[in-house]
């Protein structure tokens, strides 16, 4: 069978799911969630047998700087048993499915309801991290969506053992195995396909993954796209900041972990506390192990920083590496961040509540913080329960994207024989 | 100057526009709007001279068949009044932006916002009708987007004409004028470029036309696209439908106005009463001067009903012609809507409420009616206010597209120096 034929078919059958899943009760949704997550517990060692093959075929493979794919990859106990409770976390969360959104009457009696309904079929293109199977595929049955899974070619046979526990969850609940597809060819045309050729049978892409990976699917999508472009996120200390707690949140914001999307990259340091905060805030960076590549007055504090150039003010690490400048006040640190930011999560540290309020205002980023880590920058922290990612779109979700964003929603109007004027 | 080169700036303008818009008070934004109402009405005669030639050349050039093309185009002074007073409107609605939509804290004690924000510059694409340059304009303004416009060539003396009126509003308010920008050239290749070349510099089209155009949009965009299919709206007369109410019904949603998205084109009788209810209900429509297309059950009940071909089910007559047919009862009714509708706007008749919920929840259209007529399919008639129009997408914007739904959000979260665990 040709890719677009396989792609076809497994098209039709997510829509079948979809128009199923649509009506399907929380009670059986959970009841799917919760068999999935035991079926990973009893078949963990089956799903890490088959982990350890993309492990080895990865290794023989891999360029040695691919240590971060390898441990992206890596599954192991604790890891299987995470994944089995983030299911049960999902089932434990509000079905947003049905859900009144507004309902209000009209003069001439009719009355109009705002109500919550499925995508229909979302399809994930992703990378490496097998959990993701999972993780995904767990939101979209919650949200009454049937999913696409399309992993990354690395991680085939650990997603396949994964989804297997999925279709199971799905069968002892009365399910359609086909709610949850992994696309079984590694072959890349395949990504192409579910970009440009299924509209009608994907309603929505989330992708997930690297900088490659985002730019295939800006140039090639015609289906609708959740994008998910870099975090290149901004810590402002302001002239009004307290050091230590500066100290604290850049800290944070930058170390704690730094592979996440909402990891710091930039520090901007107002000018006019430069002499006071600027050297012990890059002490405390170049301390903790963080490489430090400044403008002038940030290389003049410290001998270890080493000069910034004009690509460093867009990069996103992802690693124990930060840019760092001095700004002229606010207005100049919210130049910096519309000029080299990616609208994701920025935050500003400082004790005049005016010029937060103006930070937080006048950044347009899906996530605004004032005397907050950027590191919240996650679904679960803001409450909302598991993520798929964070959405830098402005256009239908933005930010954390939860079970509530993988939904659209319908007017129900009920009348008695009302006819328009 | 090239067509690249004009656009790159209109672009360029627009979004320096929208960051000034995102700021603007409601005040500022609802003086414009008067200011430009007022002076739609003291330039009117200057519009419709405008208008006048927009119609001379359009009638030189016109096919016989273009009559209604014309009369979309021609405005009178009501029509000028009119959108004047749309403008007004506006102005009354609530401004959306910043409205805080949810607020919470966490265990932790930060404080978390989902404040609405601009989507920032919207592009409409439309059609011959003038007033859209009104109507599209203020409703950006109202929500704090700048729009780039780019009209008909027929009309596009007369757009032209009308957007001098929102510049002079803006200008009466301090706004920039770039706020609202009307593309000043004819040639087509425009519109290839704010499909696909304006990423970045368009955060959102919206496409105002015929299958031409909508074919274009989907074909060649690259920046986001607020849908707007035709409308193949349905009304199903259920068994347990009242004869009197459905005939009502099914008059006003086929005939009150032939050429709205929300006007019914096909009738669905239940077999059940296919005795007692489908020739009154056929007979009122021919007899009301609508043409029949028919089944063969529905032929047999007047001569005057022509046979239907397949293709009729999916036509958007958008004229005084009804297909109609007898289905098997409700599952048979929304087989036939699903595999022909257009997901805008479906209506079932019936005194049974059970009947009535499964319809209700099952056809998947953005606007579901019981006991109403399909033509209530509109922002106003909603009191959601002026509207762009109806979306057919489930993504961002589904049903009338009004100020709030040119919206997106932003979290503003607030600390105390709180970091990540």
């Amino acid at each position: 069978m040709s890719v677009p034929e396989l792609m076809a078919g497994i098209g039709r059958a997510a829509r079948a799911a979809a128009d199923k899943l649509a009506l399907a009760s929380t009670v059986v949704k959970n009841r799917a969630l919760q068999a999935a997550a035991d079926a990973l517990r009893s078949h963990r060692h089956r799903i890490l047998a088959a982990n350890e093959r993309d492990l080895r075929e990865a290794e023989a493979s891999a360029a040695p700087s691919s240590a971060p794919l390898l441990d992206r990859l890596r599954l192991d106990e604790k890891r299987v048993l995470a994944m089995a409770a983030a299911l049960e976390e999902v089932a434990a969360l509000p079905d947003p499915i049905g859900t009144i959104l507004a309902e209000w009457s009209r003069p001439n009696g009719i009355v109009i309801q705002r109500r919550r309904v499925p995508l229909g079929v979302v399809g994930i293109i992703y990378e490496s991290r097998p959990n993701v199977t999972a993780d995904a595929g767990a939101l979209c049955l919650k949200s009454s969506n049937a999913v696409i899974l399309r992993g990354g070619s690395e991680s085939q046979r650990s997603n396949a053992a994964i989804h297997a526990s999925l279709e199971q969850g799905l069968e002892v609940a009365g399910l359609p195995r086909s709610a949850i597809q992994l696309v079984p060819t590694t072959d890349r045309a395949a990504v192409g396909v579910m970009l440009a050729d299924m509209r009608g049978s994907i309603d929505v892409i989330v992708p997930r993954g690297g900088k490659g990976l985002i730019e295939r699917v800006r140039n090639e999508a015609r289906v609708p796209v959740i994008g998910h472009l870099e975090g290149v996120c901004h810590v402002y200390v302001d002239r009004d900041a307290d050091l230590t707690m500066a100290r604290q949140i850049v800290l944070n914001a930058k170390l704690r972990r730094t592979g996440v999307c909402g990891a710091a990259e930039t520090l901007l340091v107002d000018n006019a506390v430069a002499a006071t905060h600027l050297q012990p805030l890059v002490c405390a960076l170049l301390d903790a192990g963080c490489a430090v590549r400044g403008d002038a007055a940030t290389m003049a504090v410290d001998a270890r920083v080493t000069a910034a150039t004009e690509a460093d003010w867009s990069t996103e690490y992802l690693d124990a590496i930060i840019a760092a400048r001095v700004v002229d006040g606010v207005d100049a640190a919210m130049a910096h961040i519309a000029q080299y930011g990616s609208k994701h999560t920025d935050s500003i540290v400082t004790g005049n509540a005016a010029t937060a309020e103006r930070f937080l205002a006048r950044v347009d980023s899906a996530i605004v913080l004032h005397n907050a880590s950027t590191q919240f920058a996650d679904g679960g922290e803001f409450g909302m329960g598991a993520e798929i990612g964070i959405s830098t779109d402005k256009f239908h979700a933005r930010g954390p994207v939860g079970v509530e964003q993988l939904t659209s929603y319908k007017y129900v109007v009920r009348g008695a024989g009302q006819i328009r004027d």
